[in-house]
């Protein structure tokens, strides 16, 4: 598979993530300009090759056992700008320019519970309802 | 266990987490200022208690097994600001001050190698060597 560049796509990347026995890598999503960390998901491997060949970010998703490209559903993608390794190989932070809300409940990223003197209290409101994401399809 | 607010910490916090077959969740780092990402490692039910008790963040060492205050060999701790829950409830948002450094490595994020048209880019400086961090002690 070729990446946004034309280049093929070097083991050199892979052999640098370390995949859990499920070959997932925890990916987070953090919006590029602002900063915001908007969600968290995994990745495979065939993931990142397709989040690097379109420069939309794929997932997997564990609940569906399936490949998800974000936003396929409801709009909401999110465009690639980067992708980083960490030091340890086994988690991924990728920069992007997310699209609407990254949220499936309509707010803009999906840490809007805050533990609060023991208690929990949502820090975000919703922007957009999920009925007007996805009417009767599935979530993304 | 008491959180920092003197409050017995609620049953109610923990039932919105929801732990793998491991006991863990992850747990992104994140400076409350700059909106850096800095790390990303895990953590229990317990770690969780003593990072909200004593206002320092505490993870779970998957690689020592034990409980692991983040900076206790290199001075270089996070002062915990919030906890934060995702909408799924499987995903930690730890807002922190980081002392120094948060990489091992001695630079300022674990995140510092980019994928770069196929190939893996260093993107960050080591700012602390990892010999003054350690000496001869443990990595944290």
């Amino acid at each position: 598979m070729q990446n946004s560049h034309g280049d093929t796509l070097s083991n050199l990347v892979f052999d640098a993530i370390t995949f859990n026995s499920q070959g997932l890598v925890p990916a987070i999503a953090q919006q590029h300009d602002s900063g915001e960390v908007l969600m968290m998901a995994w990745m495979n491997r065939e993931s990142i090759e397709r989040s690097l060949a379109s420069g939309e970010v794929h997932y997997w998703s564990r609940s569906r056992n399936r490949l998800w490209h974000k936003g396929e559903s409801s709009g909401q993608t999110q465009v690639l700008k980067e992708v980083r390794i960490d030091c340890d190989g086994d988690t991924l932070l990728v920069i992007v320019d997310q699209k609407g809300v990254a949220c499936h409940t309509g707010r803009r990223n999906c840490f809007f519970t805050a533990v609060c003197g023991g208690n929990l209290k949502t820090i975000a409101d919703v922007e957009i309802s999920p009925d007007e994401l996805y009417g009767n399809s599935a979530k993304s």
